[in-house]
Formats: C-alpha cells, sequence, structure tokens
C-alpha cells in the first residue's frame, strides 16, 4: 500500500452550502465533474469531495444516524506563523464556519485553535514550529 | 488558505492496537516523535496520526460521545488496479480490519470496497478510471 490518502469525504447536510464554504469561503479550487451530487477539491496530495451524508452512509451499508457530539476525526491546516492561524480562523468564520476554540498556544508547543464547518466537521488550524507540514 | 490538508487525525480506543494495524499492517511509515500519546505517519501530501478518542475531544472541548454507526467521514485509497484494490483490502483484513463492502463494480463507474480500520473508521479502495489520484 502506498503511503498516500487519495480522498477525504466529508458527508453534509447541505452540499451547496458546503460547496460555497470550501470554494468561495476557503478558497479552495474546485475540480468540476459531470453530473453527481458530488464535489471534489482538488488539493496538494489528499483530494476533498463533499457528499450528502445519507449517500455517504448508503455507499458503505450503513444507516445514517443522527451525528450529535464529536465524530472522532479531525482535520488539520498548518501554517507558517502565528498570524497566519489567526487569519485562516478568521477567513472560516467569515465564510460561516463557527469558531470552537479559539487561536492559543497549545500544550505541545504550537498555536492553534479549531473551526467547525458548514456541516459540523472539525478542523484545527495550527502553527508548528517543529515540523512543517505546510 | 493554501489548498492542502496538512493532517487527518483519527480518534482511536486503542492507541497501540492501531498504531500496529497501520504500521505493520498496512506498512506506513511511521514518523517518530518523543513522548505523547499520539503516533504520526508521513504520508505523502497529507499526514496521518491517530491520538486517542477522548483526548482529541478534550483537545477541541467537546466530550466523549459513544460513536455508533457511521462517523460522517471516509477516507480513500486508490490503486492502479482493480486487483490492487482486491489485495489491499486483502492486507487490510489481515491486519486487522473488518471488511465492510466487499470490491465490486460501482456505479460511477469505478471498481471499489470499503474496510473498516481496528477502531471503526471508514476507508474506501477504489479504482477510478477516470481520475487518477494514486
Amino acid at each position: 500500500m502506498k503511503p498516500k490518502i487519495s480522498l477525504i469525504t466529508l458527508g453534509v447536510d447541505d452540499l451547496d452550502r458546503a460547496t460555497r464554504f470550501y470554494g468561495e469561503g476557503l478558497g479552495l479550487p474546485k475540480h468540476d465533474v459531470e453530473g453527481g451530487d458530488i464535489a471534489f477539491f482538488s488539493l496538494e496530495g489528499t483530494w476533498l469531495a463533499l457528499y450528502p451524508r445519507e449517500e455517504l452512509a448508503k455507499d458503505i451499508g450503513s444507516t445514517v444516524t443522527t451525528q450529535s457530539g464529536f465524530s472522532g476525526i479531525t482535520l488539520a491546516h498548518n501554517v507558517a506563523t502565528k498570524s497566519d492561524v489567526d487569519d485562516v480562523l478568521d477567513q472560516a468564520v467569515s465564510a460561516g464556519a463557527t469558531l470552537i476554540k479559539p487561536a492559543q498556544d497549545v500544550f505541545w508547543g504550537g498555536y492553534s485553535g479549531y473551526f467547525q464547518d458548514t456541516e459540523g466537521h472539525y478542523w484545527e488550524v495550527a502553527y508548528n514550529p517543529y515540523q512543517d507540514l505546510t
């Protein structure tokens, strides 16, 4: 198995809203495909897809459960400076995200905060002085 | 915001078990760090991290909820041929994963199947004849 995640798919409640958030709001590059209730964003390394939550559940043969609380997965976007953390959190909130944890110095030595996208998924925005993942 | 997901963190119930699954089982390259109840795998583009579920929930200020059913996020590993899909699914199951959906021709024109890792997270293994994400 090649060490690569090809694609992350987020189940969404409102595909148009989520597509606007990631496309216009965060400025991610949309990869247009013909037809289908799905949106792709062509990112470096691992692409992002948005797909209706109930369709995604159907695809794995699961039932949709009402999602309350935390799904158990977070995505992280690392940036080069502390002020970039502030900027990206501001951008996300302006685009409709909910600020979950304001940017702050954190126990592992970095500086980070969290937002929740319009569909409830958690993103950390982080500055990591030890490991460059930008 | 640069179009990149830096890191995906999966909340896990058993960090040692999950680390063995992804490291020895799937053969992903571990990136050793000093101390801390966390495991990193340095993948192409987007890294993978494993972190105890309750610690991850604490980090976002959430409470741990009993996770029943589907979290609403899937990861995908794309490969170059149909038989590679079969091989990766076999490898995952041998390493302790649960086969959720056997590999099959799917409605969008590809060939794919799903497994659930040792901690309950869903992975699609896919051959996509239209878009090379390998």
